[in-house]
């Protein structure tokens, strides 16, 4: 049971958490906090928030759970002005794509040993944003990363386990550097691609027939170049190192993949894709043995 | 009406032509032809086709409509033999997804102005393939791209519509150059990074958990991953040219938006990805509104 759970940016993410944890009766009661009055008062008309304020010194009183879903870009100022008037038992967490920059921003404010900040990544969305678009079941069967530092308490730990918990997700733990290289491969690279994908394409004299006659897997291929630019924006400048190292692995590929078509290495290429045929036929059979997300 | 419709390769194409052909009662009789004896008794034992033979020449006797399914390597030996016993009237026919290197084969085999010859291209479908796979639906509503040479006979090309038609496929007529452009700008190139990508995670250390963390955006992403390498390997050897220049194209893109990562140019990438976002929602609008494939 939290008391008083405290939301800063009340959008997909954190407005799907408040009406997860609302319709399981897991808080007595739950504030937004943000710049924007009229987007809290629509999530507080859509029942996701009991109330909010625009002071974020005035949020955090007598909170006991406190959870950062606003982009990186805001934390600078938010910050320092949660330092000044959280409870010293309170505990600070976060829902942000990458986990070494939000953890660098935290140290440089409060510390190289706060230890009530539990660094979190719930591993979901949807393609549309905003608190209209909160549903409460997002987390059902999601995985959500947790990357604690050596130095955070367990028992945050385990509150902020167990409040995602409450939402269905399935809980996990592991190093801040590993969870950014993972997720720069198996989220941001894709992302990254598709933007590029799309790009290139618009960027040829014969664009209109390319919009017409592209197929289905065009469709899904580019899907997630719809995704939001803020969002991907923040995520390309947080992670910055792995997504480059991510980015340079893949050129590489490419260009040794264009190497076997100009060679018209016809064996070279068949077992080039068999290969990633086999890998992927076999990730999906895990995926359908329940063993990771959907 | 056809009177005589043979198939050389009676897989998922071929076969789902077939089907809906039947359905329709558009040809008198269907008879196929490959190398395999096995997979053409199934064929007959689905109903597919009404029989079969191993000899292409004897296949194509009094013969109205023919039709090539078979991979690109097979036609070197499989046109000569059609063109010593095919009637002076028939029309031959194709389902490649590259036009511009069968044109050459059939010119090679044929002569510079073989005036029966009509190339196409179904853009049609399903990650399964062979012909226990084949649906009559399968080219209802899709787009077939025909791409006639200037010396094509008229009436060849229409009767090539009109059979295609009655799949209830959409027909569309193109330059054999920019159909290879274009398929390779949004089909070949987005399953050579469907491929690369999933080859790049293949081989990082951290694999394991790449499977593990992998969310959904990565299965749909990789999806076409799952096609067949053999008639990938054939379609990169088959449009050698356009597909390089795609990923040459792309490779400089991929550079440009590293190189505003690299200068953490928040805006830059702000402004490519909202472009990308922009023009995909508006693709999808233009699906939605019926004026191109599904």
């Amino acid at each position: 049971m939290i008391k008083k759970l405290v939301i800063f940016g009340v959008g997909l993410i954190g407005g799907s958490l408040a009406l997860a944890l609302r319709e399981a009766g897991y808080c007595q009661t739950i504030v937004g906090c943000s710049r924007n009055a009229a987007h809290l008062q629509k999530a507080v008309d859509l029942g996701v928030i009991d109330g909010f304020t625009l002071n974020p010194q005035e949020a955090v009183q007598d909170a006991d759970m406190i959870l950062l879903a606003v982009p990186m870009g805001a934390m600078g100022k938010l910050l320092p002005q949660i330092k000044q008037a959280m409870p010293a038992d309170a505990i600070l967490t976060d829902a942000g794509s990458t986990k070494g920059s939000v953890v660098a921003e935290v140290e440089r404010v409060f510390g190289k040993d706060f230890a009530r900040f539990v660094p979190g990544h719930p591993i979901a969305g949807r393609e549309m944003s905003g608190v209209e678009a909160a549903i409460p079941d997002l987390y059902a069967n999601r995985r959500v990363i947790l990357t604690p530092l050596p130095y955070t308490d367990p028992d945050a730990v385990v509150a902020v386990e167990t409040m995602w918990k409450v939402t269905g997700a399935v809980l996990e733990s592991m190093p801040v550097e590993l969870h950014d290289q993972v997720l720069a491969a198996t989220s941001h690279l894709p992302h990254v691609l598709a933007f590029s994908l799309v790009d290139t394409l618009l960027n040829l004299p014969m664009r209109e027939a390319i919009f017409r006659y592209a197929a289905g897997g065009f469709r899904d291929f580019t899907r997630i170049a719809s995704s939001d630019p803020v969002m991907w924006r923040d995520i390309c400048l947080t992670n910055k190192t792995a997504i480059l190292e991510m980015i340079s692995k893949l050129q590489a590929d490419l260009s040794e993949f264009a190497a076997l078509i100009e060679q018209q290495d016809g064996e070279g290429l068949h077992t080039r894709m068999s290969r990633a045929k086999q890998a992927r036929d076999s990730y999906i059979t895990y995926l359908e043995n329940g063993k990771t997300d959907k």
